[in-house]
């Protein structure tokens, strides 16, 4: 399952707390509606938050291929657990490579540690994951900005302790180039949150936050003016081939829970396993969750080696949460009425999967920025 | 949308009926995880329950592909709306052909005005729906039998005024030809019943029937002794075909949905339906919905003829469900998270369509019926 | 196989010659690369060219759907003995319906009885198959037209007798209304025809015809001035869905072959067809070819009914080779190398049918028709 | 394109030399029949024949990714070429391993400087690519075996210049465990050969092998007696993942031509690379492709380590050369009729693929290996 011997002993720690500790309450932990702090911080003093931020910030200084083993093996377990650990790793990178030194010392440590949580706000209502279209205004005030607009679509929305925020620092004609980053507390004066109702990831969210003139101070800008974006912006080749391998954990629990109901069930005497019709399609499924899973470790391997990795990171956005989910799929059918019954983690993570299909980048997107990179590679 | 010119007013009354009585309130009527039988009441008035159905018994007198066309109507308004009304169908027809007289003629108006819904018993809990393993017990006392035993993962367990309950009167060496046909009123005294927890159809409901020596008198048995299998089988090769309008009728609420949305959605200044990125995959499950509609239609075509369609039946049981969940689910996706969020009903179909991949049998048991059918007919 | 009792005789006609004279030399034929000419004029004397023509012209007056039945029924045995028959139809229906009385009185009966081929012309080298850019020039001198310039990928180009050409008699600006149609003998003074050599359809050839001021008496313009285009186009729905039902014919006959493959061949001791593994996929490819033949027959019944049939020309023209190159694709894995070799016909109807996933309309072109006739009917 | 920087002046030799000798005249050289005898002296030279073989015996003693680096690389410019190049570290590694040092030390060298081409004989008529049931006899007598018996779908059949044959030196009920491989030159007395005729890879050739009392001495045993198979089987797990990568490497071909294509071909006007329904499939071919390489690469990654590989193996002997003819398939269709003619590769590759979607192990059979580890995996 894993690609790295040297990260062997991480590995073998986060599954067996992904197996023990998360796992057997996936399902409950739903019901809550909530992130379950406590979790985290036991996350935390195992090393398994955010294991590749630099080690003066309490990090463990590996790798992005070691933080992608981390969050693939809670996957295995917990699927929205494995949101808000791989959340941790993005905004820690971010603020790690981006923030002022004071900014980062502050909540590095402690998102390591599995103490607090941060979001990112980027969408809004009517400009979509645009950047170039970013309306929510930064002013700039003497020392602070103030930050006026609406943000949705935001993960974690009303219960993040903190969040980095685009907002649009220059004017329209500016596009992506007008677009500065920030960092803002959950409890700023001015925010309000709310959260939506969706088919899934519902210990997670996804909600609205509106600025009512929120007063930045200077030294909560991430990036410098302008700049903001495409510093930022790279930290989601990275988030793309986590959510991947996530998608790649959450299937592969469904495929080997299958696996050994068609080696206990029968049905007129003989046991599933025994049918080809029943076996082919769960290995194929596998074949690809396989594929996808060495495609998303090269690309974290690609960004270890500062190389490029976008189209990489493009492809297994889009491959691996559509092969997760037409694995689980399977798997849940192949359970029968059972799979589809609230009694079975499937259609749990049925749901969950399907919500990053279309979060952090829809499959049109990736295949744009395929197509894309194709054509340039092609000219060049 | 339709084969047949001649049922035109009937297919424009159900489409209309669909479109402002069920379709608004899909969603909401979820919620109430039972029937509203008032809808029920409604619909018999206006002809849209079997209509099939002999006339003495306040039917239509109609064809199969008739009530075909009804389902196919009411499924694009509420897919759990026509679950029932195909099974008054079903059970109609069965009644009809087997059961004796006064039963019938007691128990189809009843159905046919929609003042009573009936289900069917035939899967048990380590039988599965193999006719041939059926261990409920009939035993006869005189004028009367005694039932003993369980059924389960029965739709609208908790709700049918009756059922069609299949039991053992012969030994198990007898197979398939020692099960006999009973109608079973829901409040016989000795009958128990529950309701599991589903991922979707949730105003039908799906639970166990228990049978604590259940008695049932002599003219409640349907077909006759030993009989009762095989008489009534042939109806679920209707019902297959039925389903199979049910989801192409579901998937094409949500398809049409869909090329709305593409056509007033904006993003970075284009409409959506601009995209052949957007457009071309609901084209394709366009087409595959279209093209099993009309196998659906042509297997209901002959058993109206007389002719053999266990084959077809089989054909369009595994393609249309599945062809209708995949385009549901593109569905859902083409409208990004909005599509993802309860707010739409696209979840819902894709929820609700899944639980009849699997009920009234899996794929797989659909493709043994095709394969052993060409080997058959290639024998020949 | 068929939908309509009424042609049963005509069908089994077909079907008898079909399996009795083609099948066998299906792969024999190939090597020729020409027409069997004795052949069509068999096929002349058994009714099987354009049934659907007039009596007036030698036909038999029966409706389109007649007519894919026997294309269908021809298929089986020759994909490409089936692409000249149902020219015939395609062509015999435009000179029927838009030529002077004398050309018809002349031509029809001869294809009809199969004496004589004709093709069609409109692609060009820069303009594609877009009739608004045609560009081979039609000036109109005294009584006659002369025709020149440059038409390409025309099927049976260097063997038909005769061709439906499509010519610019008006301006640029015009468009598609300033296009005319004629007909053009194949030994025209001043024709010349080349040959390209294809993956499959060796007996139909494709090939370029090269106008060098060939003259057509006025009498050959078929439509009016300007007109031809819209008249003769509204052929090629027709012929979408005869092409739909070629490639159901000619998957059927893999399908067959496959099942009786797997009924005879023991590996390890046991039957082929004993392994759902390989039984699945083959039910699965004939499920969606049943479906897609339903939906072929329903287009060719809305033709019949003067209903539109547009958008269901269009989706069959993308299913059905879509899904015969599958189906067939899979038949030949299923007899392993043996299907690999040139034995096998599996080969050879894999490179026929795929000309047609292209010729006459790809897959693009067929999604945008679809869509863009979706967005009418919604917005509607 | 390459996961190991080590490699990366092996690699862009390998690529170079496939661009610049090989791809121009992958065509042409289909019609030769055989294969160029030349061009492997010169592959040799630059180090491109088995890589990883011992440098006692004029290998460079690197990795199996390093081998599976240079086969990709061939097959981008011709998958034939690529197919004798991998046989060659197939047979290679086979003699390095089990073969008396003298017979190594005699054919290895050979074999590295691409003076002589090696096949491999396992299928048999009746017994399949099944060891247990080979039934091709060998007798020992004295100082040397006497083979008889038949072999049948042998790659290089009529060119190779020496075969590792498997042979029953025991009993039938020894199965496996009775089966010994020898080495036979292709000149042996008693051995006579046939070719087939296949739909591709007409420069390997398929053929049968026919031995007439074949002698051969003792000291031509490839490993011990009844030991042979398991020992040589060993090696087919690579050769499934190098045949993995050639498929990729062919795919990756077609792929990039049909960017360019994309990106000069106008229809209408516009590029067709504009269009999202001609870039998105491609889009996803070459993602497909992407996460099968790496696969490929993982299985070599970790026989190289000695670690097990089989189920890996198996994975990507499915998953690429299926999505390889698929992505082939749609770059031919993007190319329109031009594609479909015989003046583009794409066709042939398609052709060439498809054969090893069938050898060296069918699609079948990759499943049950998958399904069978799955369930050891699961039961441990």
């Amino acid at each position: 399952m894993y690609v790295a011997d040297e990260y062997r002993d991480l590995a073998e720690t986060a599954l067996r707390f992904s197996k023990d500790r998360l796992l057997p309450h996936y399902q409950a932990r739903e019901a809550e509606e909530r992130y379950d702090r406590a979790l985290m911080r036991e996350m935390g003093e195992l090393g398994l938050i955010g294991p590749e931020l630099p080690e003066e910030y309490g990090g463990l200084g590996l790798t992005n291929v070691a933080s992608g083993i981390v969050t693939e093996a809670i996957a295995y377990g917990d699927f929205n657990v494995a949101y808000v650990q791989s959340s941790a790793s993005l905004l820690g990178q971010v603020l790690a490579r981006s923030a002022e030194k004071a900014l980062a010392a502050e909540w590095i440590p402690k998102i390591v540690r599995g103490e607090v949580i941060l979001g990112v706000g980027l969408t809004e209502p009517s400009a979509g994951s645009d950047a170039a279209r970013v309306k929510l205004k930064a002013v700039r005030r003497g020392d602070h900005y103030v930050l006026s607009g609406e943000k949705t679509s935001i993960s974690s929305a009303d219960q993040a302790d903190g969040f980095v925020i685009f907002a649009r620092s220059g004017t329209v004609e500016e596009g992506a180039r007008g677009v500065t980053a920030f960092f803002v507390p959950g409890d700023a004066k001015g925010l309000t949150r709310t959260r939506f109702n969706d088919l899934g990831s519902k210990i997670v969210g996804r909600g609205s936050l509106f600025f009512d003139d929120v007063e930045v101070p200077l030294e909560h800008r991430v990036g410098g003016e302008g700049k903001g974006f495409y510093e930022v912006m790279s930290g989601f080749d990275f988030n793309r081939a986590v959510i991947g391998l996530m998608c790649c954990g959450a299937a592969q629990a469904s495929i080997d829970e299958t696996w050994r109901y068609a080696q206990q069930r029968e049905t007129f005497g003989v046991k599933l396993a025994q049918h080809q019709g029943v076996t082919f399609p769960i290995a194929e499924h596998e074949a690809l969750i396989a594929a996808s899973r060495q495609l998303c470790y090269h690309t974290l391997w690609l960004r270890d080696q500062n190389r490029a990795h976008t189209v990489e990171a493009a492809m297994v956005k889009w491959l691996a949460p559509k092969s997760a989910f037409d694995a689980i799929r399977q798997c849940l059918l192949t359970h029968g009425h059972y799979g589809w019954s609230l009694d079975l983690p499937h259609q749990q993570r049925m749901r969950d999967v399907m919500g990053l299909e279309i979060g952090d980048g829809t499959a049109q997107i990736m295949k744009l920025i395929i197509a894309r990179e194709a054509i340039k590679r092609i000219s060049a």
